[in-house]
């Protein structure tokens, strides 16, 4: 059999963990993104609507398709930021405080398991090679690697 | 700062190649999903269109999307499946199997290139670590860990 590439790994690891993700997100008819989002929005202090859109490494249409979803779903409210007259700011409702709680819950449980699971040189190992495959792309030196 | 969760390192990683992916697929007006399907059907063979989302972990309607587009665009033709009367073949044309070689070469140049950054006993413990990540969603053993 062939040698499977490294994208393999990161894509096929990945799909394996929002698999798990969605399915626990739809016990509480919930989704992924829901639950990334809810996670970013500070509990107290809200999150400027442009900030979660990098934090989240999602597309401004999907973004605004996932918060219409959770406001129309009572998770968050938007009001106009007062240091930004054209800005919104996104605040927690209080059942979008409680989802939070919840999708914070899954995150942890899956860290903690793994952490169970996987001597902790290996998994420091894994995030040094996680880190250095990210910086090849940020710092584009990969891109430049086709001569 | 808090420590980052193993999802976020896996999450960010993927997101970071798929960046990169992206950005060389738009060099040819194609798409990594376009690519990944280029690189799942086989060039002589063709492949059934039901073995494709399961091989690219794709839902159903994004992947009609993508086969939509990809015949659009003269990469790819359905014929009749022989041996299934409702079933469907998908073939590479010409030009499907040039853009195939290209989307390969990326694939490929990424691998080479984390090779020759990364030593070799790490990425080895980085595909274990991978493994036994996916073993744990796959085996469920993930699931019942919430008592």
């Amino acid at each position: 059999m062939k040698e499977k590439t490294i994208d393999y790994f990161l894509r096929a690891t990945w799909m394996a963990v929002s698999k798990f993700y969605t399915e626990e997100a739809g016990k509480k008819e919930s989704t992924m993104a829901t639950g990334f989002a809810l996670i970013s929005i500070d509990p107290e202090e809200g999150a400027p609507s442009t900030s979660l859109g990098p934090k989240m490494g999602m597309e401004a249409t999907s973004l605004s398709r996932t918060l219409k979803n959770m406001e129309d779903k009572g998770l968050i409210e938007r009001r106009p930021n007062p240091a930004d007259g054209r800005g919104v700011l996104i605040y927690l409702t209080p059942f979008g405080k409680e989802m939070r709680e919840f999708s914070k819950g899954v995150v942890l449980r899956f860290d903690e398991y793994v952490k169970q699971q996987i001597p902790e040189e290996d998994l420091k190992t894994f995030k040094r090679v996680a880190n250095s495959i990210m910086d090849m792309v940020q710092s584009k030196s990969i891109y430049n690697s086709d001569k």
